[in-house]
């Protein structure tokens, strides 16, 4: 049997498995990115973790798949990211090559590791241009043209999460103002979610919850409910989603546009409002050809998935 | 010798020519569009023309390139043209193939065949992932990614002149409100001066001049003379570009994005503004690397060059 070995590396834990072609994880491991300070110490925990897994699973390993933040696909690398202490510019493909000896080892960022698993594993098995966007903390994307990843000049193409969405609006972490993802991600749900409490002078079900307990599920399960405040923050947000899928169709003209997270699990709560808004802002010759649908990885194995996902591209 | 004709199909004239692979015009024709009411008779009339051209030119042709407003490359077709009496869907490629026989033909939008002349005679020769603007009435996009034009699903991306500029804002003609071509454009540039003789009460050197009478190109060189609401009004169409570009660059990552049309001509009235509102909108990973800059193409040859680089592109 043939496996590929997906990788995936956040700032509190880094996740592995061994993954056939047809998505079944068979084999995992787990380890605290946290319990180590620099790269070269991480890096030798890492080669181990693929070791452990290539020598007591039966079959042919293809190579390795690595999604991470800040990672660039042509380059090899994780470049100035801040969850990770990999300093200014990592070489994580070269390093692992030196350390486990495959040929096939890739590495991008979680996003664009998504799209790949979404078109591999997933419900883009037979589309040649799709969008996938994450829902987390913030907004990623990735954007598959003419079957292959787009990745720009340079490897960091398709960070839709900061177009601008709305002129001078939220500040964002990026330093800009108005990005989508101050708008559409669990954060951005919660932000709207305070200014309809206010709007509404406090008359909500869950006006009780303090800033820090307040997140995505309570506003989307008092939305369930019934709540005012609730249902127009989801309202909103999908309404500037939707409004900006819209533009994102004006330029790539994708078949598919995929959401994953647990944003989107809230369904027509989320799906209605974006939906409606993205085909008000089509051109005709675009309007109700562009299908927008709930990713189908599962989202417990998403991510090693997509890392995964990688190898197969690549073969 | 080897050539390609160049055809570029409008509402008014229709122009040919005969292109060599270094971007030489050596023989021209053109005839008035309107004279023909139906795609028949004008077909007869452009299968004509181009019998013309490879009866009195020496050497090999190596095909036919076409550019028309709402072509389909995958279909070759000419869809919904409100400017043109082809109905609803003219299939040109085919029509012309068999009056004239030859195997490489193409038809694609004016913007997309800018973009072609681009890369294949201008400023974009050695560029796989570059962005053409084109300025006239309205706002045209011709995007090439990994070196290949970005069609999308259906032939149709790269719509950029119908993304949301402006949430809520100016009518377009297109049934939306806010597109990027209601703000940056001639016509653009004209409603934007406007709103300037409004807010200054007037006061302008071209406050004379009746709507009807106003252009871009008065305004521009009301500018140059130093007229405060004919500067604002490319500094605020230049503005709204630049954050829009910054959203572009978000999606696929360009090296160069390329101007073209009369508006760019205005040189640093318009592109000083944009570039430093692109730079402004940008994530730190982008900032100070994406060119802007006028297009190569000689303006005069530029929409028969562009289709003919359909063919030279296709070899």
């Amino acid at each position: 049997m043939k496996y590929a070995i997906g990788i995936d590396i956040g700032g509190t834990n880094t996740k592995l498995g061994a993954i056939d072609e047809k998505g079944k994880v068979f084999k995992r491991r787990e380890f605290k990115t946290t319990n180590y300070k620099n790269f070269s110490t991480y890096m030798d925990a890492l080669a181990k973790s693929v070791s452990f897994i290539t020598d007591s699973t039966e079959g042919e390993c293809m190579g390795v798949g690595i999604g991470a933040p800040n990672a660039n696909y042509y380059r090899g690398t994780i470049e100035y990211s801040v969850n990770l202490p990999f300093g200014d510019c990592a070489h994580i493909v070269e390093t692992l090559r030196m350390a486990v000896g495959y040929e096939h080892i890739y590495v991008t960022n979680d996003a664009n590791a998504a799209a790949l698993g979404e078109k591999i594993y997933g419900g883009a098995k037979n589309l040649d241009h799709f969008i996938v966007i994450t829902l987390g903390t913030g907004l990623g994307s990735g954007i598959v043209t003419d079957g292959k990843l787009l990745l720009g000049a340079d490897g960091f193409a398709g960070e839709l999460g900061h177009v601008c969405a709305i002129p001078g609006g939220r500040i964002c972490g990026c330093g800009k103002r108005g990005c989508l993802e101050t708008y559409v991600s669990a954060t951005g749900i919660k932000r709207t979610f305070l200014e309809m409490l206010s709007k509404y002078n406090g008359m909500s079900s869950i006006s009780e919850v303090p800033w820090e307990k307040l997140d995505a599920k309570v506003v989307e399960d008092a939305a369930k409910s019934g709540d005012r405040a609730s249902i127009d923050a989801y309202a909103i947000t999908g309404a500037i989603l939707g409004r900006c899928l819209a533009d994102f169709i004006h330029f790539s003209r994708p078949s598919t546009i995929f959401i994953f997270g647990g944003a989107a699990k809230s369904g027509e709560l989320l799906f209605a409002p974006t939906r409606a808004a993205m085909e008000r802002n089509l051109m005709p010759v675009f309007k109700n050809k562009v299908k927008v649908v709930p990713s189908e990885l599962p989202s417990s194995d998403a991510a090693i998935l997509g890392a995964s996902a990688l190898v197969w591209n690549a073969l």
